[in-house]
């Protein structure tokens, strides 16, 4: 481990590696190879170039191309992956006869070039990692605890900045301002290759129900083709909403929290469908105890928009986002997915974002989102905003 | 092609087509199938989450999963790769026997899934396709000339948000508002899954030569092990100098450009070798004419580093960059890369970022970076912002 850690963050770590251990040791694996930047943080708590080898059984070794000046205990520096199975033989470590590679994150020449370094099939381990990292540690709990409650703390500065006349771009970039000045360090990581975001969205009336290529929960047309997604330069103008939903890191976990201002009085329909987004997130914290079965809190949800007649509009109109909310993390869509088909359950310290969100045809989007911590009492919210529609 | 498009970008995106098809032609290729995110906005001229398919010879067909409401000639919505074999024969084309999939953009999961649509080999699309984006085609040499001079503009902006007792950080998160407000789209889109970094690097005093995992020209210690690169947290001193590399991407292509600031005076040695930095860019330049060995150019920059008896100072300190400039466009890091062992030479209406830079031990990091368009006469800069040391 690298000598300048903590003793909290080295214990921390040292439960990680039992718990992909354990995983490895049910399905018959001996050894993985990790070489993201996303599992690299999760195995080390940083981001290295190179690789930690963790056998299933005793402690990892940690294979570092750069940067040249990190030491610690199991540390090697290496200018090539080909260097690591000599290394392993040297220190009378056995070679795997059952590697995990990244399936998911590495690209395919990548695990081609990894996939030869031993004379042995390779399967998948980003399945595996991404299960593991859906239960927060300890360390990490408290690390989403504190990046919701500054979170949080961001939100309620945003209408400060706010002035009329202004796009829904213009008042973005004085949100991202004061996120950035608050300490975010701006990085948005997301699982998926076809995913990609700045920071969040901001949507503002009819842009609330413009589609996207990506598998966000809702769209909006983006500024660019470049980038086809949130806020698409259009004036804020009086009685739309405006869905606000900027990520949080400042610790390299993300928090996912959105809140939906108005610039002076909405249609009653808007304040109705808030309302039941907010009562949803509530029936959804209670019901969400360890065992709970993702798809039957998603269909919950889906229950009680259809009663508040709202099912048209839940969770978009032209493109319907099947979920009500996701794992998140070291990236903003971790396990579980709370959607239709999922065969996920609840675990205790797991962290979901809840979203139940409305398109409301010619008005725009509205609901919330918040970051929950799974408890045996149910959820509770990382990410203590006030809830209501925020009045410009 | 999509409907909205002008009569310009769509010639463009044939010419695109075009030199892709004649670089399959001369390896045997007859088909390419392109799904990441880069290489749908180079044929694409945007992001959706779907699937090219370009033949050997004809018009490309463009298979849409998301968003649904996208429509234009040969644009056809599937909602699982799987139908696109069946789509091409319904239409009479013959199934791809030489098929290329990019093997640096695709994880092995997908590639994997790619790979048995047909019951034939695939070779690698991404080196291909790498060297095709590396020629800029005249819209989008328009498109870095304008990305270029705004970015120009945004950098003269900046001495006007700095003020005594700010830290590095405080003042890159101005520096990063005013790129924002200047219409950048903020995101940094990067090649290769080890690099990341969120819009640049700001780089105060002993700051600079700090090392980091990432592949970047110069480093940084970062604000946390999460993302450790560029600026550190630390004050800003009297004396030292700040180096300011912040990418601006407008149009969804990206421009790169470095300067050096300082708080008052700095020592002699500071001056002496940014200039040494403004004459190799100048040297560079002159000498980068189409077909120019871009090794022999990083030579040019080393010796001349030499000759100013800068050379253990130059890119870097403790670990240092062996190349001095790069390819920049869709991503950060296109090809060609001007360093040691570069077989590539340069050709017209390349876009090569010069980043000679030197760290000088107990000073810190000077030096500049402009973006360059290779024209028959050498080498034109895109970003014309004055290149001395900004006094603060």
């Amino acid at each position: 481990m690298f000598t300048d850690y903590t003793p909290a963050l080295k214990s921390d770590l040292s439960l990680r590696w039992q718990t992909v251990q354990k995983h490895m040791q049910a399905i018959g694996a001996d050894a993985i190879l990790v070489n993201s930047n996303l599992n690299q943080l999760y195995l080390t708590g940083r981001i290295f170039m190179g690789y930690t080898y963790l056998p299933a059984q005793g402690l990892p070794h940690f294979f570092v191309r750069r940067p040249n000046n990190l030491v610690g205990d199991q540390v090697h520096h290496i200018y090539k992956p080909e260097q690591i199975p000599q290394f392993l033989t040297q220190i009378g470590l056995p070679a795997p006869q059952h590697l995990l590679l990244e399936a998911a994150e590495l690209s395919h020449q990548n695990w081609l070039r990894l996939s030869k370094l031993w004379d042995t099939p390779s399967d998948d381990a980003s399945t595996l990692l991404r299960r593991c990292r859906a239960v927060k540690t300890p360390y990490e709990v408290q690390i989403m605890k504190l990046t919701g409650a500054r979170h949080a703390a961001v939100i309620e500065q945003y209408v400060a900045r706010y002035h009329p006349g202004m796009s829904d771009q213009e008042w973005t970039v004085e949100m991202i301002h004061q996120m950035l000045q608050a300490g975010s360090l701006g990085i948005f990581r997301v699982a998926g290759e076809d995913m990609e975001c700045f920071m969040g969205t901001v949507l503002a009336g009819p842009n609330g129900g413009a589609v996207s290529p990506y598998d966000f929960a809702l769209g909006g047309r983006g500024l660019h083709p470049s980038l086809p997604v949130g806020q698409s330069g259009t004036k804020l103008e009086p009685g739309t909403p405006i869905m606000v939903d900027l990520a949080a890191n400042f610790y390299g976990y993300l928090t996912d929290c959105t809140r939906t201002f108005a610039i002076g009085q909405l249609p009653e329909a808007a304040y109705a469908a808030h309302q039941t987004a907010i009562d949803i997130t509530k029936a959804l914290m209670a019901a969400g105890v360890p065992g709970a079965h993702c798809e039957e809190l998603y269909h919950l949800a889906l229950e009680m928009a259809d009663q508040a007649g709202l099912g048209d509009y839940f969770m978009g109109l032209e493109q319907k986002a099947r979920f009500v909310g996701h794992g998140t993390g070291l990236v903003i869509n971790e396990l579980p997915v709370l959607g239709a088909r999922s065969r996920d359950h609840l675990a205790l310290n797991m962290c979901i974002a809840l979203e139940p969100k409305f398109v409301l045809p010619g008005i725009g989007a509205v609901g919330i989102e918040d970051t929950c911590l799974v408890t045996q009492q149910g959820m509770i919210s990382l990410t203590p905003a006030p809830q209501a529609i925020i009045t410009l």
